[in-house]
């Protein structure tokens, strides 16, 4: 058994459920490589070392540079906002550092493209931040797919929607303002990852991206509240996205239908331990959509629990994360999703975008 | 109490659903004017007089001119394919009478022009049968949405999905030749009826209309058997509409979302007597979509059942309907949805067509 | 195809269902027996005839004997309080005509005895009017229990609660009088029905009877509103079945687990076009409950509609009801649910609150 | 910060999750007492040594005296079969040590009395391990309950069933053998804990516990696999607990339903991230039961996640009971769930296999 020392930037939200996982990985997983909480960054030092007391990491700083320059530290996770992402990874990348990533890989295309050489130069592990996917129904429902169970996809709807900002009265905050915090730059790429997932690279597009709300308080909101797409994929499905942080009692609505020739799957992450599943099988009169509960007998569940239906949380898929990247150092192979995945995901953004000021669709092999 | 001879042209799933529902509206809703089922109609002598004797009609013909033109018939239906209802609707305001027609209201936007013409130029009473529409939760859905219970509404995705053409082995028969009877033509008017009757117009759209499985036992399909389309409405509130016969696993999938600035609403016709509302008030660990079981409180339920979530079926929408039919005859004016809705309807659906094969938006004023 | 004189008695909340279901069933069911809504009776003159011109009887009365004599009326259907249907029965029975009585049988199990042997020395056709288990639905899983696919039987569950007086300031009512119309008088015959339709005969029990609210504006309430028993079916099954009108919430709580060796089935009429089975079959990954919609491949579902997943209501049970008994009469032969069930509900109900009185466990043979 | 060495007792099951638990729990509740993994015991050096290396501990041993004694170790998390609770648990407290056991207290009231006892002489601080009580969701019923929302309770329905024995052909194990391991042993005391934290104590109940297949695989099959009682609590509602390890199609079916005169929730462990509220407030026409998703205004939520709908997962179940020993411990005074709980739980259990026994109804205070 080996020991790993990990920085993370950033201490909020996703910081903590980082720091969180790295401490609970190990017994989990029973991981090869097991994580030392080496140093937290944060903006300022005494939010820093708050976090090292809270999350019981060795040392604090304020300057990411420190934290990636340390010695002690080979894997760096990036849990700060998107502009930060960038420059970052491409500093850890040239020490020859491992890094993840938080999603969206970066708030534009072109510095994504350039993460993705920066990580290809070096020769790093890389791996970005896409969580969701990574559930046991998720996976299972990969594999369902991948496997032909419900036979060729002829049809898939997905969406993130939730409802931080459906009241037009809550007042403007970064959220509201620049592309990289919209509904397309923050919330989409999580389901746009997981269409690619679980059907497969899309090939062409037509987006309608609005502000429906666009004063907050007297302030303009210079970002998007909603946004929707209808797609192709190359393997000829027809598809559907639908972003929305305005989306009124959505509170977790990353959710999907897929429509195949033999079978159907629908999925909803307010419920995240069930997914249902509907076969072509069998007298007509005992058909019905499945109501599968996650178990043992499913991806990355018994780890956490031995009995089905006991389910996992939100915390856990950062925990499934973390054994993923610790996997892939050790092993010195990239596991996906990598920053290539971040990248693709940028990009069907940046079509969308285009799209939607165009009124038309597009074709993704242009961005 | 007066009465009121009834002819109706077809015997098959809609013809036996209007007989049975004249039989019972009467009792169920005491209606003024008290239906006689004087004459059905079908395309051989034998069926029509299997119909007649199964339904309780007084005489069957074999030719719908003979039932039209009959003196003791003032209310016709037509429940008889998309190409005859124009004809018939016609002949039958040439003589002043009241039509009910069943949807779509004609193959063809044009067709539908003439009808809606003809209506008034006879100053006929004249109805469509969007019956999904007339169910307990529904109306009460428009009645919240019309209260502005939810707001100013932001976001409507409807859709009608079914699975009976799913299985690409199922082979071709008439459902899979012409437009009229693909999914636009066919399943598409019952939710472009409802996304107009609980948002209001379209003005703009861009749809993708598709035949997933072109070929059925070797032969062509010619229409459609998926479609979607991005919308948006003269409110300004964004939509989505979709359209399937092979959704696979879905029987009765006429289902809405609605998203608004004070709530939401959500429906599903396969438990048609529960409608999920969502409110922004309250303590906020209390909000959450409340599942609320039609009952004598909502509209058109009472009459069918005095026990709240007791429950109605399909044939109740049907019974609706012919209330809204006789109570129009007897008021003598037009009652919703008339033939300018079956028209508005079809408007839509070329417009939809129009997109489709354009890959482009367009204005639905255009058509 | 003949026809049948209809009287029925009472014209409120179940008289008017039979009224509607007797001229709706010739179409639906396509009946040979056809029936003519004869005559009504009420206890007043005046509700007598706003009956007959509200539903379309062809006369009225105040007196049910008027009725019983007529000689026009071969058939009686009961839907007046349970104190009335005892003598009604009866002398329907000594003219030799048939009579279907509403739900419970009478308001003692001595009466029900006594109509049951009046019955069986007239000869006569009966029935007695438990609709909930002719749903599409549960008419399907009492087939599925009889053919053995979720194994043999260990456990059932069933309720019937609703919550018309959870309110304690509920003001008392007739309801709140009379063992006859409290919970296990009125509410728990539907539900002991069930489980007798589904598992067989409960051969011991252990119930707990009790009035919650005792005192309604001032005035005792001298009927339980609150009911359990645990119990044993004769085939060595366990079963337990609570009874509310208290139960907050609930509307049509008529709901029922079964598990088996093999599979186990849920249903809840406030669903009442879905059943759920789960069965031991297939890899474990793919187990689940699956919500079956019914449809034309279930049980007396498709004369009301052709597509599944459409829905039947409350009223479609009545009409179903109606079917049967015109088909028993006509082919002169009794068919399930006859009084006899009706008298074996009562015995339970009777075994019930004994078994409460005493606070002990009683073999239902002792009844 | 202060930090605390801890032991655990076992290895399997509980012992892993509690090893987990014990590494994030300080990261994410920002406890002021931080543990050490110290040492753990299982039956062999092997497997001791096996889980020390997976879960990162620093020592591990065979012997649980080992780890009792050892003055590294102030706080001991018993995780091992029943039968070893006590021993254990009397050689802490002989030493003055914390102590927290798994569920049950132990295999006998008896034990539990003198567990009990021995935590009272050495004044230590213990806690048992009622881990699902602790849910965002559950601990929410329970304030909900206490603060009256629902007003006075009338009827409590509780159920612990999964099935993982309802194959009559899963052959027999340990499980299998001894009250302690069987439904009533080991299943009940979870919902019995939730029946007392929402409700209140029990005063009378009777019960019916049986064993439905008394053969595997030729072995005779020594304790029960499902069992009911009905029970009056003090405070006058009524109540129903049902077990079973032979409940097809049941994974985690930890489910309540609770009626007052005001409202009712519904809760089911299987979809553990939502609460169903229903109260008798606004017109009746909205009333429903609303689907509540924890989130940050919930109980213990927050710490895990900062958006709502994310969901917590059972381990993190396991990291509350941790924050609530560390902080029991830190402020020396003992916190709900304690050992008297346990023993109370046990209590019930040894009632309700008394009246099977008898086949009568028992007073809860004569045990
Ligand atoms: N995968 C998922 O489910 C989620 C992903 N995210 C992503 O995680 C990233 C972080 O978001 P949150 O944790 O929500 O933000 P947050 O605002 O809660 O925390 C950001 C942290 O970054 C630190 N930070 C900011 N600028 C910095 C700089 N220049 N140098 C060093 N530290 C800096 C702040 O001090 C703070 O600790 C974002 O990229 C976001 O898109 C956020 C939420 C959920
Ligand atoms: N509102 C709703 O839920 C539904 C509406 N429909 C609509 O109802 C209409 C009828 O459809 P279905 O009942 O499903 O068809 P069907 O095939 O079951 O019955 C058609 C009937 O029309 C008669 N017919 C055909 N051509 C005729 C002619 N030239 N003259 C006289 N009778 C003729 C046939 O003999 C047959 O009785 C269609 O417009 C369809 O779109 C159909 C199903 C559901
Ligand atoms: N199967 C089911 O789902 C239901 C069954 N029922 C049963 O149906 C029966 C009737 O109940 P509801 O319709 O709810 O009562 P209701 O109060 O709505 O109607 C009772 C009718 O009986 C008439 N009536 C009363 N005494 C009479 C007498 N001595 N002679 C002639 N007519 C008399 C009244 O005028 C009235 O028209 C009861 O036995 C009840 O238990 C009631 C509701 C639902
Ligand atoms: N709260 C909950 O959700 C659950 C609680 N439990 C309870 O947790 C306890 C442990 O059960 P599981 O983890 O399922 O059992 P298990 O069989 O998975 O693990 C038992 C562990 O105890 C060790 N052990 C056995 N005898 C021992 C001895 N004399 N000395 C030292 N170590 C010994 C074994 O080596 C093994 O590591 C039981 O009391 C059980 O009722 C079990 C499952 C779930």
């Amino acid at each position: 058994m080996t020991d790993i020392g990990i920085g993370i930037v950033g201490g909020g939200y996703m910081g903590k459920a980082h720091a969180v996982a790295y401490a609970a990985v190990g017994g989990v997983f029973e991981t090869a490589l097991r994580p030392r909480l080496e140093m937290v960054c944060a903006t300022s030092e005494q939010s820093a070392e708050r976090y090292r007391k809270a999350f019981g990491f060795a040392r604090s700083t304020d300057d990411w540079r420190v934290l990636v320059n340390d010695p002690n530290i080979q894997a760096i996770i990036i849990a700060s906002p998107q502009e930060t992402h960038r420059p970052i990874a491409e500093a850890a990348f040239a020490l020859g550092k491992s890094v993840f990533c938080e999603k969206p890989l970066s708030a534009t295309l072109d510095e994504s493209r350039a993460m993705v050489a920066a990580a290809k130069t070096a020769g790093s592990i890389n791996m970005v931040g896409f969580n969701y996917i990574r559930t046991p129904a998720s996976q299972y429902a990969r594999q369902l797919v991948a496997d032909g169970r419900i036979g060729e996809i002829t049809w898939f709807r997905g969406e993130h929607t939730e409802d931080f900002y459906a009241d037009p009265k809550t007042p403007p905050s970064w959220r509201t303002k620049g592309d990289a915090n919209g509904t397309m730059g923050d919330l989409a790429p999580h389901m746009i990852n997981a269409a690619r997932a679980l059907i497969g690279p899309i090939s062409a597009l037509c987006a309608l991206v609005e502000t429906v709300h666009e004063d907050r308080s007297g302030i303009t909101v210079t970002n998007d509240d909603q946004a929707q797409m209808m797609c192709r994929f190359d393997n000829g499905a027809q598809g559907h996205l639908f972003f929305s942080r305005i989306a009124t009692g959505r509170k977790m609505g990353y959710a999907y239908e897929i429509h195949g020739t033999k079978g159907a799957i629908r999925f909803d992450q307010e419920d995240q331990n069930a997914i249902h599943l509907y076969t072509m099988e069998g007298p007509e009169a005992e058909r019905g959509f499945r109501k599968i509960l996650t178990g043992p007998v499913h991806p990355d569940y018994l780890p956490f629990c031995q009995g089905p239906g006991h389910g996992t949380g939100y915390q856990d898929q950062i925990i499934i994360e973390a054994r993923d990247f610790l996997r892939a150092i050790y092993e010195n192979r990239n596991i996906w999703p990598t920053f290539a995945e971040g990248m693709e995901v940028n990009r069907i953004v940046a079509a969308a975008m285009d799209s939607s000021r165009k009124m038309a669709w597009v074709n993704v092999a242009d961005y």
